[in-house]
This record gives structure tokens, C-alpha cells and sequence, in this order.
């Protein structure tokens, strides 16, 4: 029997920095019954994304912002437990756009089919092909290009983009520097996923540590943070070198940023590349980056970690968790 | 008989802001006796560029900064008057890279001999050949790769690079509006070059009026100047646009900016390309762009226009005027 209540975030206020707990109120609410076309899907797990954050505000971004009063939007995997839609039958698992919500109706537009990848967990699987892989795969080998010997730097090294992109970055024969923000999170990535080295950004002088682990300069840095660390990489970076602009991690609180960086001529006088991209903009291309990944997984010369957790009701908390860098690796959270 | 004495600017000090009288010294030294391998250049045109200020300051920069007491950097036309070299015999017609000086003494590396070009005279063969015209061809073809309909804008649209990345936009079906800082290169812009429109920045809300004359956006923004223009440009790029960075004129007197542009995040959110070049990165095509401009030249296609300015001890003071956008067109110094 399916459940007649759910349980979802609304938005009630675009955040100003930090997210409060006020910004968003968790409500319970009779689940609707389903027109022709419509599916129930129980959310399994929810995807917590930087992004969750650029969503909540009314900058201007590559998606509509969340309207004030909507069901805040999330990446979820789950379940369909009714349907009236033929392409998506009760029991299948999907993967998509959804919300912050226990339940989710929809049309299915923004949710895939998926079946189960042998030897990987529901949370593994969700937490590669959803976006983090795609991220990682087409922004550092269609923007940033890399070649073998060459030396590539990553930002929040030990997060679900970063990780993979060093992890791609090794298969291809680059040197490769991850930056991450504890001693557990640096030697993770060295010990275990084969990172050249790490640097920890809260306890280390970065640009002198660059200046150290890359003695050859910088030609690939996939941008996941912004500010302070992205100049001090930037200053090291080679004359036509690329930066595949992911993310910025680190002014998502600001609310509309009065300037940027002061590297930004360093962008003429060294000739670099600077892109910015979204996966989905190589949606068409999506089969290869899974094949690909699934294969070096199976093999497993790419190695994920999830960061685990637990219940609806802490979502605001884990956001702002996730913010400052509190995760190693993809952070879901699992609705029980 | 070759003349014995040369007058030569020689760098006294790295200029604070805008460059001062006493930060170069004109002196008068003998002309070296030439060695094995050498020639002696009488200058005839000195080219003065914005990258003049960039190449007097000790900033991170493409090329190495010109020493403290050496003679300042320029891009010279002239005639060979003495030669121990047989690849340039005397008479012959040199363009390259030379110095702030009436005569020149060096092994011929980095200057070109040149033919006339027939219907061009010397001074606007120069102004096109030697580094604007390539400047214009691959920067917008190569980088901003424009299509027919798209919107191309192009600030400094009156100077020596905007004039034909305008007009090679025409050429390619674009519709092309032109940011320049005088009714009266607007006027030049509009009704003689065949831009769409132009936009005194000096006079008119420079983003209201991009609304008006770019409803569709902008798809490629030719960067020459940076700053607050820039910024009004970018915020209405559109998704997947292109940048092509040649230049950030406005920022050239300061010292050490403390910031960039507060639209950097655009770069993410638009998914931007935004790329940073200098003509000689495509030296090796330079034959594909003379034969074009040749022929487009030729065809009363594409015009130029030189602002010829006259003697060597007005060097400094026609560069300050350069760089406040005193010229319309190339600017370039006759050495009588």
C-alpha cells in the first residue's frame, strides 16, 4: 500500500549568505492523485549539491531559480510505486530531477530509467551517473584536454567531482595535484585513489606548495571553488594552459559578489582557456562517459566513496555541511 | 652616407599609473659599428599599441618586460641602410619587432622583409600587416568563431584591432555594434565601416543601450578594454558565447589591480568561452590572413584608417594619448 502523506521542503526565503534553517520548511502534505501520464516515484536517496545552493537564490543561473513556495529542487534516485505512465513502471528505478521531498509526482520529464550496475551499490551507482561523473569526465577531457606529462591541479579534490577528475586524470598520464581541506581528505586522495599529491588548503600556504609540487607549471586546473585558491592556482598556470570552470564553491553565500579575481588579465597574458560548462550541456554524449567509467570501475582503477546521511528532515543541515567542506566524497542523503 | 649619431628612448623607470615624460629619456648615441650577421635599420614608421604600456611594466606578461635602461620596445617599419646580413641586403623594406629609435641595429631576427603591396601605401600596409591584422583575423575567426546571424560586439571599435574585427564580422553575416568613445568614430564606424551600430561609452548608458541594439544577446564579445565596459557586455552574453581576450586597455595604468571583473561567475552560469591570445600564438598561419586581408583590401571590403602622428620626441606623449583613446584607427609615429 502505497503512503498518502509526503513529506517535502518548500522554499519560503532566497538565502542571504549562510542557509538558515528558516529559509526552507519542511511540510506535510497529502500526496495528489495522479493524472494520465503521471508517476509516484519514493525518493531513496537525495543527491546534496553546491549547486542546491545557486538554486535557492535569484542570481543569475543556468536553470530558473526555485520560485519561493516550490518544493526545493534536487537530484534524487528512487522508486516507482504508482504510475500511469507506460515508460515507467511500478518497481522501476529512476534517476533524475526531482525535489526535497519523501514522494515526488511528476510526468517523468527529468527522470531516466536505470537498471542495477553489477557490483555497484544503489548510493555508488547514483552517486557517478547521476552528475558527478559526467561533471568530471566532459569537463576535464572535452575542455580541459589534458596530455600525458602534463600537470593538472583540482580543487575540492576530495568532493564527488574532484575525485573522479583526478582518478580520470592519472588513467590519462598527468601529474596530478588535488587541494582539499583536511590532513583525513589529503591522504585519502594519495593513499587511495593515486593522486601525485595533495595540499591542505586550511593548514598549508598554497601557492608555495604549488610552487613545490608543480614545478612545471600548471596546464590543466578543473575549477571547482573560486576565490583565493583559484588565483594562487591560476598565478602557476602555463601559457596556454586550460581551466574548465566547474564550479565556485566558494561564493555561492555571497550574494551578488562585488568583484572577481585578480587574475583575470594573467587569462590574456598566458592565454588560457577559461569554459565554463554544466554536464548536461553533453547530454547527447552521456553513453560514452558511462561506458567508460563503468568500465574503469569495474576494473577498478576508479574508485568512488559516498558520504552517507540519514533522514529528510536534516537536509538544510547537510547542505550547509556540504558548503564548507565538511564531506569526503559524494555526499547523499538517504531518506529511511 | 649612413648617419653616424641615433636617437633612442631608453626606460628610466617603470611608469606609476600613466606613463611620465621622465619615466623614458631621449638620448643621442653613436650607431654601433655592425658585427658578422647584422643590419642596420633606418626607421621609418614606429607602431604605437596599448601592449606598450604592458611591455614598460614588471606584470606577469607574454613577452619579458623591457629592462630598466635599455631601449624601449616597438614595432618598426623601415629600410635596410647598412647589411653584413645577405638574407636582408640594403633597400630592403623590414617590419617587425624593433625599438623607440631612428636607427636600429640588430641580427635581423624578428623583423620581416616585406613587398609593397600594390594600391597600399607604406604606412597603412604597416598598420595592417604588422601586428593589427592578424590581431583581428585569428582572434575573432579562430576564437570567437562567429556565425552568419549571430551578434558580434567589439570595444575600442575605432582603433586599429576593432576597426577590422568589425568589418570581418560583416564579411561573415554577423550583426556588429561597436563600442567607441567619440560621436565622431562612431559615425566613422557606422557609416563608412558598415557596423549595424555603435555606442559612445563616453556619452550613453553603455548596457541600456546594448539592450537596445542586441535583443538577441551576444554571441561573441571581441575584448579590448575590460573594466566596467566589459562587464556591461558580458552580463549579457549568451549561453555558450565566446570571448575572444586581446586586450584590457582600461586597467593598463594601474598598478597591480586588487580585483577583476564581478561577472567572472557568468563565465559558469552562460558557460562562456573566454580566451586570451596574442597574434604571433599564430605566426605560423600569418600567410592564410595577408592573402584574405589582401584580397578584402583590394575588393574595398575592408578599410583602414592610420592616425599618423609625427616625430620621434613626441614618442611619449602620442602613447599617453594612445592609451586615453585619443586616435581613431591605427596610430602610428612618422619619424621625419
Amino acid at each position: 500500500m502505497t503512503a498518502t502523506q509526503m513529506q517535502a521542503w518548500r522554499l519560503r526565503h532566497r538565502p542571504v549568505g549562510e542557509v538558515k534553517d528558516s529559509d526552507l520548511e519542511l511540510v506535510s502534505e497529502p500526496i495528489p492523485a495522479l493524472t494520465e501520464g503521471q508517476v509516484l516515484t519514493r525518493v531513496d536517496y537525495l543527491s546534496l549539491d553546491p549547486t542546491n545552493r545557486i538554486w535557492m537564490s535569484d542570481q543569475d543561473q543556468y536553470m530558473p531559480p526555485v520560485a519561493l513556495g516550490e518544493v526545493m529542487r534536487g537530484i534524487i534516485t528512487g522508486t516507482i510505486v504508482e504510475s500511469r505512465n507506460p515508460r515507467m513502471p511500478v518497481g522501476a528505478r529512476v534517476i533524475g530531477v526531482g525535489g526535497w521531498a519523501d514522494h515526488w509526482v511528476s510526468d517523468g520529464s527529468g527522470l531516466s530509467v536505470v537498471s542495477d550496475v553489477p557490483g555497484l551499490s544503489v548510493d555508488q551507482a547514483f552517486a557517478v551517473f547521476s552528475v558527478a561523473g559526467p561533471t568530471a569526465y566532459f569537463g576535464l577531457l572535452e575542455i580541459g584536454q589534458p596530455k600525458a606529462g602534463e600537470t593538472v591541479v583540482v580543487s575540492a579534490a576530495a568532493g564527488s567531482v574532484g575525485s573522479l577528475v583526478g582518478q580520470i586524470a592519472k588513467l590519462k598520464g598527468c601529474r596530478v595535484v588535488g587541494i582539499a581541506g583536511s590532513d583525513e581528505k589529503c591522504r585519502w586522495i594519495v593513499d587511495e585513489l593515486g593522486f601525485d599529491a595533495a595540499i591542505n588548503y586550511r593548514s598549508e600556504d598554497v601557492g608555495q606548495r604549488l610552487d613545490e609540487l608543480c614545478p612545471n607549471g600548471i596546464d590543466v586546473n578543473f575549477e571547482n571553488v573560486g576565490g583565493a585558491i583559484m588565483e594562487a592556482v591560476m598565478r602557476r598556470m602555463n601559457d596556454f594552459s586550460r581551466m574548465p570552470l566547474c564550479g565556485l564553491i566558494s561564493s555561492y553565500n555571497d550574494i551578488d559578489p562585488a568583484h572577481g579575481p585578480a587574475t583575470f588579465p594573467l587569462i590574456l597574458m598566458r592565454r588560457i582557456r577559461v569554459q565554463g560548462f554544466i554536464a548536461y550541456d553533453f547530454a547527447a554524449d552521456f553513453p560514452r562517459c558511462y561506458a567508460d567509467l563503468g568500465k574503469w570501475m569495474a576494473e577498478g582503477r576508479v574508485k568512488v566513496r559516498t558520504d552517507v546521511r540519514h533522514g529528510l528532515g536534516n537536509a538544510v543541515r547537510e547542505l550547509r555541511a556540504l558548503l564548507t567542506g565538511d564531506n569526503t566524497g559524494k555526499m547523499l542523503l538517504k531518506l529511511d
